[in-house]
């Protein structure tokens, strides 16, 4: 029926009308339903309803959905109950243990990605994902068809590096170094990042302390051409969106199905234009990969990706038992990243790590003896030339140094009540504690560690210090601390054995 | 934070609240996450974000959540990022294939109801429990969590009789036939129907054409007790909310999970009180249970489930290649089961499945030759009265007849354009032109079936009669049926095989 637009001032993660009772009544519509609404053009959205938000005869569309219509507000637009999309079929059969064709499953990205699937649709797709996998052949059109639905870069004629940490390792703020100094080598790295899913702070949010992270694709490509590299963040560059319309409906999961991973992985990297990629894989207990076993497995399914995307993988699996460095949380990570760059003493695990990583990239890009040239270009401070460069290229200040980073300005150090020796310390309440601190979104907020695995504590140590930009944040934290004792010290002796 | 309440006039399925995207980054608040809202008591809502439609320092509150928070627009309530509730683990744990505990399964559904969890979750929920199914003891302990969830009837020392008929059957109008016959032998049967969810007509449609449907649990129990038996609707009683809960989430994905479709039936005939149970399993092609090996597996899991709830359950697998009698659409059903119990000549098939339900349940109640005391009952007379008697009760006139049943005004013949036999009646198909002709919501609207399958046909007879109450439904539905050809005519001869 003809409905007069109005409009609804509320964008959700799918696209939704607002109907009046008696008008779903007369079109059979029930709330969830999808209609079809046509103004110049035509969209999807899914209903809601009302009977007094909303006025009989009139539909309220978001902005939007406006948009996609061509139904402007006080027009006329035809509102039809809708089919639901071919791609409900696909779920079904990916429910009942299908193999999934590529046309289907690259008509299914598209469906979500114009927002013609609700969250509940999203849902099951992923709940059916995590239940019954994919094969190889099905993630790498996945991650094809993510890829298409954006837009893509390319470098015409040249080797194209990029570099990827599987996650679930707190601290670890090696990506600015290792661009550094790949792109110092000569090589062209434009690696995008993301922010914290559920993390204290993700490398585009460290990033963004001293420099822009939302350039677009084009300031991507023109920067890397120019300086050879860019830390950014993946979120500006509309490249593989539809990974991040998946997300909002994983996260309240908090399941990571392992072919979303790695579709959602590879179609960012197909998107960029990279012929060769490195991809880190953190191993711990409480790590996304917990056993060497399944770093091994991720290992094989990357490379085998790789090769039907033509892009040449490599992977390190590294540890991650414990954070990396000793920052946790964004002004102090940038500081920690900052003065490894800056060769200041300290942070030896941060600096292997990365030379690690910029190594092998040299090594795929035929420069021998990688490692051992990645610690040349940084204990020479030319990595550090290159990332003041690039911070400049991404509108930082040009002379940005660890001094500028200043963390939160309250702050509380948490003590050990004994002596003895870290014997376990724990990611998952290292975030927590960060988190509860205010990380990400504070970014003054978050944790240094004091003492890490296996060191010798004495009774009044400084474990971590917990900094917050507010007082009452701070005082939630040390209360985390305390629960979760992130930093375990225990005697030698781990229980006696007595005669009765 | 504290935020001041502001009224938010939209009640969806799940409980939500608007926050401002300033607050929410304060409060590191996700979209989609979870908060707890505290006024006088505390609920839980899941946030949607806006930057204009809601004022900084407000919180907008649809009225269900400002009850359950005890909120009130103008007052102040503090919001905090709340915890996923404990059920997010027991929905990963189906996931992973694990069996769950009564304890978990009542949590989960407690939280189902009371709305902590949101619709990506019920979604996850129902699609892992359509992947991985339960085994009895789970069903039993979820369809006893989801009767404990509302109100429950008791007939203290009596047995309570029940009938429930799997659907996936158009037409399917005998349940108040079944009630006045078992009501008139003297037994109680206080019957609770649904509504259509995707078929074109549900028990409680085509009864609320003659009375009321909206009995309230006491109402149910007292004319139970007064006159025998009710047919009402489930929707109004709050017995088992839980099951409706699920169908919001249900319905679009287009699944029906066997457990779930299982426990939701059992909890309904729980919380009724009903003691022994006649379960009606349509075998067709083209409905739910579509051969004899399914149709006796939901048998056995229904009688098993009855042992574990304390109820007697005896099935009766009943045939379902084409509709029953010859009327699909709530006026149009309600009239053909009058005229079943008013014993005017045609319908024999009603009848006849009426009174075999009808008889089973005399049987279970210790009256010998059941079936054939039906048939007694019904064709003497005294099961119409007994349903006037009900009718009576229940609002509606004491003296309503087929007569009064008048369909939607506009109609139209469809006419076969071959002679030969009815070969294929499709069911599904019969829904869509009763569905496209605005059935359920248009009560007038439906279909009557001229002829039936095996029937001979000349050409120009009346296929099917298509009724609207609208000129351009009417038009839709006629097309439907061209499109769908719900009856197919064929002569004998499939095929000719020649020689070359």
């Amino acid at each position: 029926m003809k409905l007069e637009v109005r409009n609804y001032d509320l964008d959700t993660s799918e696209p939704t009308v607002l109907l009046h009772e008696d008008d779903c009544h007369t079109m059979a519509v029930s709330e969830g339903d999808r209609v079809r609404i046509a103004g110049e053009s035509a969209a999807i959205a899914i209903v809601s309803i009302s009977d007094t938000l909303v006025r009989k005869g009139t539909a309220l569309i978001p902005p939007s959905v406006q948009k996609a219509s061509g139904a402007s507000v006080g027009s006329f637009a035809e509102v039809t109950l809708s089919h639901t999309p071919e791609s409900v079929r696909h779920i079904r059969a990916k429910m009942d243990g299908g193999c999934l064709s590529a046309e289907s499953i690259a008509q299914l990205v598209d469906d979500v990605v114009a927002g013609r699937l609700s969250r509940i649709e999203t849902s099951a797709w992923l709940t059916a994902l995590y239940i019954k996998g994919m094969d190889t052949d099905e993630i790498a059109a996945y991650a094809k068809a993510m890829a298409e639905t954006g837009e893509r870069i390319s470098f015409p004629g040249r080797q194209v590096f990029d570099f990827h940490s599987f996650g679930g390792l707190p601290g670890n703020k090696v990506t600015p170094i290792v661009v550094s100094i790949v792109a110092a080598a000569g090589l062209a790295i434009p690696k995008l990042s993301s922010r914290a899913i559920s993390s204290a702070c993700g490398t585009a949010d460290f990033v963004e302390t001293f420099c822009r992270t939302d350039l677009d694709s084009e300031e991507v490509r023109r920067i890397t051409d120019e300086v050879g590299g860019v830390f950014s963040w993946t979120g500006a560059t509309d490249l593989g969106p539809a990974g991040d319309r998946f997300i909002t409906v994983q996260r309240p999961l908090g399941i990571d199905p392992r072919p979303q991973l790695l579709a959602s992985i590879m179609s960012k990297k197909v998107a960029v234009g990279a012929t060769d990629l490195v991809m880190d894989i953190p191993m711990g207990t409480e790590s996304k990969v917990p056993t060497l076993e399944e770093a091994r497995s991720y290992a094989r399914d990357l490379m085998d990706l790789g090769d039907r995307l033509g892009i040449r993988v490599e992977c390190i699996i590294t540890y991650a038992e414990q954070p990396l460095g000793e920052a946790v949380g964004p002004v102090l990570e940038a500081r920690e990243c900052m003065e490894v760059l800056e060769c200041l003493p300290g942070h030896e695990d941060v600096a292997d790590k990365a030379c690690i990583c910029a190594g092998t990239i040299l090594g795929m890009g035929g420069i021998c003896d990688g490692t051992e040239k990645a610690r040349e270009i940084l204990e020479s401070g030319i990595a550090h030339d290159k990332f003041l460069e690039i911070v400049a290229a991404q509108g930082g200040k040009p002379d940005v140094s660890s001094k500028n980073m200043v963390p939160g300005r309250f702050s509380k150090d948490v003590l050990s009540d004994r002596p003895g020796f870290v014997r376990r310390l724990s990611n998952k309440a290292v975030v927590a504690v960060a988190k509860a601190a205010g990380a990400p979104a504070d970014r003054g907020a978050g944790v240094v560690l004091g003492k890490k695995l296996g060191m010798k504590v004495s009774k009044g140590d400084v474990l971590m210090t917990i900094y917050a930009e507010r007082k009452d944040k701070l005082a939630h934290a040390v209360e985390t601390a305390r629960d979760m004792r992130p930093v375990e010290v225990e005697g030698m002796v781990i229980s006696r054995v007595c005669q009765k």
